[in-house]
């Protein structure tokens, strides 16, 4: 279906693979790149060579960064008795963009699913208890999506982490920031009012 | 806002200019990436880099491709006597996608615009005449988009060549292919409705 030269069509197609491109924005995409070799193509693709070769896995959390340790964790500014479990690097991301939060992460890198066959192995649960005994973690917050494969992860967790004795929490349930209750589902709703606090 | 390592974050700012993505859409497929690094990432920054390094414009028509007479000036089996006049490389390689048309291009690089002052030096509308002596070119067809800007730069090109004699043509107004009636704006069936075929 196409007619620019091979190497272009190669590029688009691995383009349209990332998620929210398909092969018409990938083209669009390349197009205008093509038009600004020197001002977006070039710095791009040495950006991208640049992170490809510099990127990996945090030893300790799980997080992506240029480093083997992560800066989180090896800010010892940090607290270190206390662990946010994310099920993924870019909820890592948003909780840091959130602030607030001055504890470790560990990712988990998505849900148990019995479907997918994703068990607690998969899942970095293990590396999570090693590191409780190891640096000697005293509270757990579950940070984890309110979707049903979420909470069914976050129950698992909170079961095998009781024997350990650590405090293990959730982020809250409630109304958004700015939501209205006409707009807002009912299990928000029934939830805000379930958590519903003393004024 | 953000708290990707800096190599990270420089990333997703350039992805983020381009078209079709923006801060959001562009951290999510840089996170999409550095998940398939080998798989992804490397093949992709690779593919940039050599696109990057390999592409250059037509020096006859204006194309994009990977050498200095684009393969399409270069192919011989293609007609030499008549060109395609198109806005743009993407306009091209729609007229390529969709087949049917044997002869050569010329790329205007855009329409002419008072506002954004783009004239027809701008244009290569110059370049285009230039050819017209020097290739024998007998037939001009003007592929441009059916826009105010598109059909005023139809107009102007009409006129510039009609000393030279050849002949001018725009491709044709009417219904697009599985168009209803109900769903297409007055302009279109009025279109429709005056170029009219004998059955």
């Amino acid at each position: 279906m196409a007619k620019a030269p091979g190497e272009i069509e190669a590029l688009i197609a691995l383009m349209s693979r990332l998620p929210g491109l398909g092969p018409r924005s990938a083209r669009r995409a390349v197009l205008a790149m093509l038009k600004k070799r020197g001002l977006v193509m070039e710095p791009l693709a040495q950006a991208l060579t640049r992170v490809a070769q510099s990127a990996r896995d945090c030893q300790v959390c799980g997080n992506i960064s240029d480093h083997d340790i992560c800066p989180i964790c090896a800010d010892e500014a940090r607290a270190t008795g206390i662990v946010c479990v994310v099920e993924d690097v870019s909820d890592l991301w948003a909780m840091e963009r959130a602030g607030g939060f001055k504890g470790r992460y560990h990712v988990l890198g998505g849900t148990l699913s019995a479907l997918e066959s994703v068990g607690p192995e998969t899942l970095r649960i293990p590396a999570l208890e090693e590191r409780i005994g190891a640096e000697g973690i005293s509270e757990v917050i579950l940070a984890l999506n309110a979707t049903v494969e979420g909470q069914t992860t976050a129950h698992y967790i909170a079961e095998t982490l009781a024997p350990t004795g650590v405090s293990v929490s959730a982020l809250a349930r409630g109304l958004p920031m700015g939501g209205e209750l006409d707009y807002l589902d009912d299990g928000t709703i029934a939830a805000a009012l379930a958590a519903r606090r003393q004024l």
